[in-house]
């Protein structure tokens, strides 16, 4: 707890010192927050929420298709609108997905409103119940594992045939489907409502927009400002922000950054492993680079996680999660290659900041009154 | 709808081109958000929010006591949160209010969990069922009708012989109760949970701020997390500033004002009306001040407020909702003595922005092409 809040520390000094641009958040896990000073101003008025929803419903259109664009304060939240709004007690919820686990926000809602749920992987076959009052379809899992085109169309055919109304769990698939794979946006496809977090490979903060069909979106809409589940003027001015700054570009350079980075750090590090958008180092890779080095810290492999976290963000401000994680959060070294800061870092100075802290950690030589004043100081 | 747009438009305009200043919104409905651009650095990194967090835990704890603070997207989310948290089908909610209507959304939340609902209103016995889950007592309702002492005290203790949790909804009342009436806090009273609307009678983004013993804090967490219904880290920023900037002496100067403000009104708009933080003309009350002038326009009542709020608002800079309202809203031009703009007027400007308006109506004499010029330009 304490090195977390030294850490925490650190970034707000460095931000606060040398501004924004010194430090490289590669996390993944920061929303943007893309506001100018006078955006700020305006939001202080009546004017500026009503303002900035016109803008987010021209964005959003443009990044979702749909007659109807709804700003939720979460993906989740516009799941709960969602099943609030189209289905009752003793109806059936089916959710289509590309493979388990499956988010559990639907299942949640699902039980919420008294209804049954069922899942279907995309490989098994897809049947609609009597009861079945809505579909859910995730586009793309937390992995960023995504349904094939082919399933994809099968399932919304299925659904027209039955005249069960669909909403696509987009929330990073709004992206990777379409610009990555390049699949057709959900509501292109036929899908009735789809909805996607604007903080997933885009700039925005955490939150939820959804579009639609605009009879769906007005029932939803109800729901939502009944229970507080629409996102706040704030956030609705800093998605707007975000999906105009948005540029599908930026996305397949950091994919392409990622492999770059990957190969150039497997000279080095062979144990690194590759996610859907960065690379890793988990702790038991991290100890066998120690040892192949012969470095001893006299730490166990997650502390050393932690502190080699700890020397990336003191000695080269790049600032990944083992060094502000909650302790018994996973001390695995991420880098996110579409972290909005990675693309001011090109793949040496990467290689170079691991190096570095690695000849730093042999420097020590396990010398415990150093490490200590360098997590807690 | 046009005129509207044209307000927004005028409104958008007049900030940008003069600043946030020359502006005066007397809406009483436009949230604060008073970050500064250091903290928009700070909250688009990962440790931003977490530090923004701390600063919310120690000013909401300063503002409504409590163990444990929890930020909601809205007092609703809050109600909603918690009752998901601690109430079961079959269980009964007990909301005790000082004076009916109550908000909905207790009653809202606690039938979608399946269990029954009962008002009390303050001058009614209060008794507990068996199945009693929660009660719910409001401090002070929408129109600001505040809980007497002795009613809060009774009901706290009756919950309390009867071992059931309270929550406090103290949207407006954890300021005006304290402030205004003297009151104590509700946690220092005796409630288990407190929430507010960080919007109401202070200057922060709309949202939920809730205080309470750490056991229920932390079950209401948990539901507020799985069904995204808690703050996003813009509006907890947000929020942990306007706390930090909140001074009790500022809304005992914003009542001050409304009195002053209706005592000068008086005298030249014999049927003005005191709200709870401003003052207010209706369509009907405008009429006859028209007709007293001999001022004709050819438009309907509330055409006439519309058209007096487009005045205010270009000429003088002066924010009301006819302005800006939906088409079908209310046309009663409110001037809220407690939104922060309010401070920098005085009563006799305000007085001369109404006399210099009906001067110029008077000007006018019934011009529909200035009329229209006017409203739509």
């Amino acid at each position: 707890m304490k090195r977390r809040e030294a850490a925490l520390r650190a970034v707000a000094h460095l931000v606060r010192e040398k501004g924004r641009s010194a430090l490289y958040d590669l996390t993944g896990l920061a929303g943007g927050f893309p506001l100018q000073s006078e955006d700020l101003e305006l939001l202080e008025t009546y004017a500026g929420p009503a303002l900035f929803e016109e803008q987010l419903e021209l964005w959003g259109k443009k990044h979702l298709s749909g007659d109807k664009i709804l700003a939720l304060n979460r993906t989740s939240s516009g799941i709960l609108a969602t099943i609030l709004a189209l289905v009752k007690p003793g109806d059936e919820v089916l959710h289509y997905l590309p493979k388990k686990p499956s988010h559990p926000s639907i299942y949640r809602s699902t039980e919420l409103v008294g209804a049954s749920y069922r899942e279907i992987e995309g490989d098994e076959d897809l049947w609609i119940k009597p009861n079945t009052s809505l579909l859910v379809i995730t586009g793309s899992t937390m992995d960023h594992k995504i349904i094939s085109l082919t399933d994809f169309k099968m399932a919304l055919q299925t659904a027209r045939e039955n005249k069960v109304p669909v909403l696509v769990d987009d929330a990073s698939g709004a992206r990777i489907r379409t610009i990555v794979y390049d699949q057709p946006r959900a509501i292109d496809l036929g899908a009735d409502m789809v909805i996607t977090s604007t903080d997933k490979l885009m700039e925005g903060p955490r939150g939820g927009l959804m579009a639609g069909r605009s009879v769906l979106m007005d029932k939803i809409k109800t729901k939502a400002y009944q229970y507080g589940l629409e996102a706040q003027p704030p956030l609705i001015a800093g998605m707007a922000r975000a999906l105009e700054y948005f540029r599908p570009g930026k996305l397949l350079k950091a994919i392409k950054r990622k492999d770059k980075v990957y190969q150039l750090l497997k000279k080095d590090f062979h144990r690194i492993e590759k996610t859907p958008t960065g690379v890793m180092l988990t702790p038991t890779a991290l100890e066998e680079e120690f040892d192949k080095r012969n470095i001893k810290t006299k730490l166990s492999a997650d502390e050393n996680a932690i502190l080699l976290a700890m020397i990336l963000l003191r000695k080269y401000h790049i600032l990944t999660i083992p060094a502000v994680g909650m302790p018994g959060a996973s001390p695995t070294l991420r880098m996110d290659m579409a972290a909005s800061d990675a693309g001011r870092l090109d793949e040496y100075e990467i290689l170079n900041s691991l190096l570095g802290s690695m000849n730093l950690l042999k420097e020590w030589d396990g010398n415990q009154q150093i490490i200590k004043e360098f997590l807690f100081e």
